[in-house]
């Protein structure tokens, strides 16, 4: 079971894909909004009981200064992956830092800005490592991907384009 | 009383300004550390008790992703200032971001870089709101400032370089 | 009563979220412009008679090479937040730098990239360290704040996504 | 198992880190260099025999227009664990941006820059879901890590700075 | 010939301005889609191979974690011309980034955000060295971009503005 | 005279408000375009000739690797003007690196990003020096901008907001 | 004449360099300190008797959030040129910022990084206009600059490195 | 024969090692310095001439607002690599944007920053099209950077860390 938290649930139209992605590889998940500044006992509530209620990573999503995956990753022992969030003036950035300069001593698994369905994948592949099924399910994931470049540069070496 | 947090004792060598600024204005401090990803519990306890163990102001200084002057002001209505400190590869930018993007409901009131003197002064400035004396002595100090610059600017006119 | 000063009348757009902000808080506050370099001595007599007019707090924001803010902070030891403002090219980072990166002596207490309503609540938080009711009006403001996310995360983990 | 891979045997000052930490935390590990450039072939056999070869996670460092992580992950589904290193004239935002924002379809987990000991205890994060031993030690570690602010905080609460 | 490559097909509307420039010049190229992370032995292969297919210079475009130029530059000696495309939140600087900052020992020719036509450019000028016909149609080409300068500089200087 | 140099003609829309600003303040100039790099002939003789023409001041607006506004202060002891122009994918700050960070001996006078009209200030104050009349309408200038601050700050205060 | 000022006498160390360029040149200057924001008054009062007391050029050299040029350049229709210094933390690129993106109105002439020198040469442009043999000096220093240039350039070229 | 030009002699500590790799790879060169703004004429003439001095391609290195490359790319057809130089406070991006963001019609190769030997590869790989024994060279050299990671990588594996 993987926890899908965000800051704001104007995050949702981001982390929608994250979602999305886990089903389609058959991981079962929860989604809720938990703001580390303005509901932060609500936050640490969910990092702390996440390992009893069975969840096996837990995924946080959140723009400006998104101190979301920390907080959680503060109270857990359990990989936390962080999604940047574009939502604020400076573009991301500034939400990218606050997830990915973690200090020494508790780490947040980072991907790149606004790609949530990264995320999933990332979750995936920690859960793979003891669910074989999951393991293959990826493995066809990889191959359908390059199927489709394949068909894509198909597409474009078949056009006449000089 | 002022409450002084930093995020690892590493950060003293910056944040003690702040504290000889504010013996300096007469203002009574207490210094500490809270990690808001070590120790959270405590930033969180800290925080939270602040108002009834007769804080003020909590200043809190950290580097990298910076989440502890933001934690504080989850559990607390008091004015948080917090001072990003430089001590990670991308030189403070990103502590700068973790700091001041605060999403909107839970402000933190940001300094300068490494300016945890101005920390001080910011302090001092709302305290002396319902303090004549610190009022008083905030305008002295700003006129010794004003001094020395003066005191600078002659000798630098006297000094014949042409 | 909070003074809120911006540097061109273009920057309503986002300092208005301050007003309504200060309203709901039934904060008093008075609005105007002064532009740090088409009018400064009206932003210096602005800042110099803040005081002896009642105001405890001035919130200033702009834009591009914003100096507003501390130019306000220059004439006053009262004080002064600032909300730097994303309208220039560069995105609001030029404001930022130019109102966060204060010399040592005289800070401004910067909030995030065009939040002024955190301006008008870090504002409340200093008002509220001598006004109980107040206080405990920002600390209701807490609770809706967290009732809010507490309903969409309602929203959120009942619609079935899977 | 964890593989440790490094772009250029220069980077073994910042990974010695994780080595370290991996040792400490009772991991079992192995570590070599393979460059992304100078030697895909061997970072792509790397990469590609590591499920066989008993590797559970892979942690690459690696600095400049840092391709190692996300070329394993390429050739692998395997958890990847990418460490920018600030080891160019740009300051490890470069390395930074080329591990972190990986496009959709292939995640690497990026820690902070130069954090070389947090990737370690991703990585037992990761191994400790199927690991209730590491699981415990991972506890420990966290305790032991609040054990020393507190200590060091005791100490700068005892000392008299006023 | 000359071998265009780009990450994604969704960039084909940046590089079709490489095509178009190539065949203007007369020269011969072909076109194809080659993702450094979905598709890597493709991209392999494709470089691999080039110097016997007859390729004499290749141009890869790509955005993100811009791997792709660097991926083929590691397995061919033939120059590789690289084009950051600007199609992530972060706006072609993490591309930018991830293509021109390679290490020592195989470099990409980048240009410009975004300027694939300046890459057809540049692959012309290398390939010219050796066809005195192609010289001569690059020196025309020049000549005519003056010339439309020139065109315009005439009609801004007609324009009564005062 | 004023000459104004862009480096395309749709910098056109950015630089026109340079001339009306000149035209306002009674400004006799010349408009055209040169490109460094396509017609670099062209704007080296602009340069060279432009004192014995009786030109006084060069502004040149450019985007990009903007190094018009530094070509032609290689060929004239004449003030030069740099307007940098956001028309890049990198948003104006490759154009103002390009033109404000000139290397020791040759100056060129930046103004900000796209603020074409402050450049047009900028040389009216130059040319004030010795012409007493433009120096009075500068001051004048001054006063009207001025005056419209005023009035819409009267504006706001008027409005009851609250 | 011209006036150089600076923020802090340890601005001192770079701007040095522009006094003696004035020097070299034959151009009188004075020069002192003056905080845009210890010293706000005597900041406003150099500005605003400027012209009468016989300046024709100021010249600000300022770091972090730079304010004295502008501040300078909102008292006077002298022109002002202002000189980021990086003495913050972030490397100058705040003052940078903080100086060269001046709102609509208000110029300064801002110059690179620390480059107090090209101050001075632009300072000597502008004055050359109305003083030919201040003209003929610069010219006559622009060719000793190519006379060096050429003499390193002989040196280079005879010694023998292959 | 490459032509090696630096914008001032105190960029050889960079690009001597340039000149050491073509040395190694048995390519002639000749190595001078042209300023773009204090000598423009002199690379003007530089560019002009070097096809029929029988150059093939240009290397230029350079810092600050790096013009040079792209001055001489404006006066030749022939492929011009250029290399940014981090001499400037702003660490090398100034130069990287001057260089890199060419605009459309007159590209430069660029490398990454103070990578001077990755310029003389690539002018290798350049040359190399028509040169046989060259591209051999260049395959050795290749092969023997692959050997020495190998042997690195050998040494690190036999260490025991543990």
């Amino acid at each position: 079971m993987v926890g899908i938290v965000m800051g704001s649930d104007s995050d949702l139209k981001v982390m929608q894909a994250c979602a999305d992605q886990l089903a389609e590889l058959g991981i079962a998940y929860e989604m809720t909004v938990a703001s580390a500044h303005r509901t932060p006992g609500r936050a640490v509530e969910y990092a702390r009981t996440a390992q009893e209620r069975g969840l096996k990573v837990i995924i946080a999503g959140a723009g400006w200064a998104a101190h979301l995956p920390g907080a959680l990753a503060a109270h857990t022992t359990l990989p936390v992956i962080g999604v940047p969030i574009s939502s604020s003036p400076l573009g991301g950035q500034d939400a990218l830092y606050a997830i990915v300069q973690m200090p020494p001593g508790v780490p947040v698994a980072t991907v790149g800005v606004d790609t949530a369905q990264n995320a999933a994948i990332l979750a995936a592949e920690i859960l793979a490592l003891s669910d074989p099924g999951l393991s293959e399910r990826l493995k066809q994931h990889r191959a359908a991907m390059a199927g489709k470049v394949a068909t894509k540069a198909a597409q474009i070496e078949a056009s006449d384009r000089s």
